[in-house]
């Protein structure tokens, strides 16, 4: 297992108050392919001393140190000047990054603000990293055996500066590369899943694999790391005991989703799907268009909130509507098969539910839900849920998206 | 300004690897009404040795710190065994909540896995912060001035015990209120909003206040901290003069987005709004029907992805599609005028672009987008945008959602 530590250190005011932090994952999804993990990270307010007393904190305790954010030209974009502090150098104005900030404005035919100028202040000794696709350029400091390397904070950008960094940690820290895997189970609660996965968790030996759990809505994760010799023979082994406690269940590794499992099956046998949404709002939609070429599969999704949109759309009966309500497994039904039929797709699926705050009753309360599933061969099923936890309208969701994403998943399986 | 030193630290792998981190957002928001702030955050691994030593780096530099996370039944959940060794005490099963444990598990007819017993293990002198929706409960131990406080990390649960543990840091470290507002900024540049707020931010007292500017898609915020005597009137007179500033490119303070603030607008007047989303795939329904009663206003958005279903549900012509493709400003007014008509809205808003990462071509480049926008009085506008920047297609996606939201929102403004 890799013994070279990594520490990142994440700037910006914003991640201590309301702008959920995203910068770690995309630092080691990009690491990960050198066998290199991160050990730690530390969300920093934009704040001189606070900033400078971390670098030092992390340059101390790590052998590699990222620092993301803050370098762009405004007022509290401080990494530059807490960097060189912690080093105890200075910063110097690069005059060939002058000129490309400078011509950047000149492409897109806008005036350079003054205050972009900040951006060309390069810490004494740091190499330059070009940013293809904005202002801040990242830059690499080698001191005593250590790295400090400083990335802007937009993933695109973080990536394409990051990529010119990579020959020089390969150099430094480069070292045989550690397998890991995450391993996605959908439908389990996470002890249940822990309890069916202990025998073969107790079986492996901790010297050579790690493993971590990891609960979110709807699904499991299990996740191994294996480094040393047959690394990839050794996680074939775990792929296949998975497979056998969990069958169907285990639907997908690393970067797959229930939503790009389910796709994936429709592109492989030829079909497609169309959608009818209530609760779920659009996010069943929204997930699966996240993915690149789902225009083979997906037709469209009727998002339709009003009991009038599900009449006009989709076919419901104003009778059914009248008398068991939009939440319901009759309604449910009309919808899938009215998806279905009036989009000509080969799969319908619907969702109707209370997602809350208000509109829940004794005997239909929030977070129960219905959904239908129309097929090939024109039988419609339907499925009730009650969630008990979580109550809140946004988990809500996402819980429900899943689970109808998961529905489709299984029946494609199937059939 | 507050001078109690408030840290957290995160517990999970999944936060190194491949989980956003929502934590900081939920504890920043939750103390914030005592006039408390986080001053910087970690994110540790599931590793005992690395978590103690995180614990204990804490409790030397910051007055009150949080642990959330890691209170879970499995194996790799040891927020309890760290804290305790951070404070070199031990740990005691508590049998009051063994119990608890056990009846929460009985009310939904399952049995206790034996696993979930050490969710009992209390440390030594602490109090118990009960968890009214879940078998994590919280603990609170005060040593020495200082206030360590563990929280389960699902955001509901973190809520509910951290609600226990408020009138003990009230109690501790209560002080004047800090009055914090954030600003909300559409269509604006980082640097030009920095350029054109900068006499304001240059004439505050920074002892007085502070300010910190974040870029989002689409959005500026301008965040701005005042302790102290009348506070609320020196925020009252920046609003002011940021209304002047910024005009109605201002659309909203906290937590209000472009989708509140454009379903506010429309249930103020009573008006109801219609969508057909192409590239954006569901996403705008899904950031409106975010919102708790959005039924008020949203009746529907038909999320057309193929030729066909335009055709279908829209009733844009076969002839425009051929003449000039679907992602042009003919076939963005059809889509709008269309979706008005049929789902008889007062407002028809439609989005026909190019996300990518295929599809692009010299003369449409991924990027391209048109918006349709169909008002009360039946006249249609639409509107051409080119992102060059960022060219990945859920950031994309999510840009576009936001710039149809805001037309929306500024015709309800000059309407």
């Amino acid at each position: 297992m890799p013994s070279v530590r990594v520490e990142a250190i994440h700037v910006g005011t914003e991640l201590l108050t309301f702008k959920y932090n995203a910068h770690s994952v995309y630092l080691a999804e990009s690491i990960r392919s050198l066998g290199l993990f991160l050990k730690r990270a530390e969300l920093v307010n934009d704040d001189l001393t606070e900033l400078t007393n971390a670098v030092k904190g992390s340059l101390k305790r790590a052998d590699l140190v990222f620092v993301t954010g803050g370098l762009g030209p405004t007022f509290d974009d401080l990494t530059r000047e807490a960097s060189a502090a912690a080093l105890g150098v200075g910063l110097k104005e690069n005059l060939d990054l002058v000129k490309k900030i400078e011509e950047r404005f000149k492409r897109y035919k806008a005036p350079m603000p003054p205050s972009n100028r900040k951006q060309a202040q390069v810490i004494e000794g740091a190499k330059v990293l070009d940013n293809d696709i904005g202002t801040a350029a990242g830059q690499l400091v080698e001191i005593k055996g250590k790295m400090l390397i400083l990335l802007p904070g937009p993933p695109e950008e973080l990536r394409n500066t990051l990529a010119k960094a990579m020959p020089f940690i390969q150099k430094s820290f480069g070292k045989g590369a550690v397998l890991t895997t995450a391993f996605h189970i959908a439908g389990y609660a996470e002890s249940k899943a822990e309890q069916e996965a202990k025998p073969l968790l107790d079986s492996l030996n901790p010297e050579e694999v790690t493993s971590t759990i990891l609960a979110a809505p709807h699904v499991i994760d299990l996740i191994f790391s294996i480094g040393g010799e047959k690394r990839a023979e050794k996680m074939e082994k775990i792929r296949a005991q998975l497979k056998t406690i969990f069958g169907v269940n285990l639907f997908g590794e690393d970067g797959q989703t229930l939503e790009s499992a389910a796709g994936e099956l429709l592109k492989k046998k030829g079909q497609s799907a169309a959608f009818a949404e209530s609760c779920t709002g659009g996010l069943v939609a929204h997930r699966l268009t996240n993915i690149a070429g789902s225009s083979d599969y997906f037709l469209e999704s009727l998002v339709t909130y009003s009991n009038d949109s599900k009449v006009k759309r989709l076919g419901v009966k104003e009778e059914t509507l009248k008398k068991v309500g939009a939440v319901s497994a009759e309604v449910a039904a009309e919808m899938a098969l009215g998806v279905k039929k009036s989009s000509g797709s080969d799969w319908g699926v619907s969702v109707t539910g209370i997602c809350g705050p208000a509109g829940g009753s004794t005997e239909k309360p929030v977070g129960l839900v219905y959904f239908g599933l129309a097929g090939p061969d024109g039988k419609v099923v339907t499925e009730k849920k009650l969630y008990q936890y979580p109550k809140e309208r946004v988990l809500l969701k996402d819980l429900m998206a899943s689970f109808a994403l998961d529905l489709l998943r299984r029946a494609l399986l199937s059939n």
